[in-house]
């Protein structure tokens, strides 16, 4: 049995870590082999790229430089731990993947849709998520929380347009796929999400 | 005026480096207001993403992974360099690019070039060299001049059968395209190749 393929998505501050630890500690309770990985990164070369991603520079980072690279580490991450591990019937659960390019490169920079999809194709084929869970919350309690941690990378460190236009995006395309997409009020108590969480998981593992 | 772009290629070992020095001085004695470049870099960002593509590492690095930094860092370096110089009319002198990728990624890697051709468009549009100087010669005279130079990188240790699908690649791309393409006989020395580039140099200025 080939492994099922769960995307976490959402901005800053919605609760992924906390929220990703709550999904592998509910699967691995039920007996299910699964790892958790995130993008970019997840292999030693892909968190490379996700280095040069990310650092703050005075260099002007070039919107199509950017999607490049993301697509690059997610190419080397799917091949070379994701598809693997599905084909060898453990669950992935990924923080973040593709719809965060298309919420970040798209909405956020503006970059036209179809060069996200350009490059989905170029690299997954027609592989996509099993499901994506969207943890959403309104930018101000997301930033709230997100204001807390240390210093800010190169995203973090967006307006809060930037992130309206992300969270926008988001939601529309949940709103498009409602078959693969589930969206989480993050702006409940942790309590109240792995609530709704846990029923999704079970739906999931039937 | 804008300026031209001229790109020089060829496998290793090959004298790209002399040569490339030789056009830049010849269009500075005639007054012509030159950069010399290089791919993968060109820009410190671009130059980042060379030090992760070429580094020896024990991770499989998958093709497309490879593909798509290549074209992260030529995103990069057109946008923030080329395009700027040959826009303000200074002329483009450039060590390797997308004939290349094509060399090895095609050639050698042996991916299909509709995906190299599919990033050259989207990175790059209708933009081409408008010559692009062949420095042709025999793996064995290269890799003769190659193997005297200090540690390998992770394509300079690839094995002969890789070198000269790379050579083929280029000179059947070449063929392909006479009017932008010169070949030069790199096995002659380097004052006989330096007076056919002086040659095609003084048609380029007319």
């Amino acid at each position: 049995m080939r492994g099922k393929f769960i995307t976490v998505e959402g901005g800053e501050g919605v609760g992924k870590s906390s929220n990703i630890e709550f999904i592998a500690n509910t699967l691995r309770e039920k007996g299910i082999d699964c790892i958790v990985t995130r993008e970019p990164g997840g292999t030693p070369l892909a968190e490379e790229i996700r280095e040069v991603l990310i650092a703050r520079r005075d260099e002007k980072v070039c919107p199509d430089t950017e999607l490049l690279l993301m697509f690059a580490a997610r190419a080397q991450h799917l091949n070379e731990k994701i598809l693997p591990a599905l084909d060898a019937g453990t669950w992935v659960v990924c923080d973040r993947f593709t719809d965060a390019t298309y919420a970040y490169q798209s909405g956020g920079r503006e970059l036209p849709s179809e060069k996200v999809a350009n490059l989905e194709n170029f690299v997954q084929g027609d592989l996509r998520p099993d499901v994506t869970l969207l943890l959403d919350a309104p930018i101000e309690v997301g930033m709230a929380r997100a204001s807390k941690r240390a210093a800010l990378d190169r995203f973090e460190e967006e307006e809060i347009d930037f992130f309206n236009r992300v969270r926008n995006n988001y939601l529309e395309r949940a709103s498009e796929d409602p078959e693969r997409f589930v969206i989480l009020d993050a702006s409940q108590t942790l309590e109240e999400v792995q609530s709704d969480l846990a029923l999704k998981l079970s739906e999931l593992m039937e």
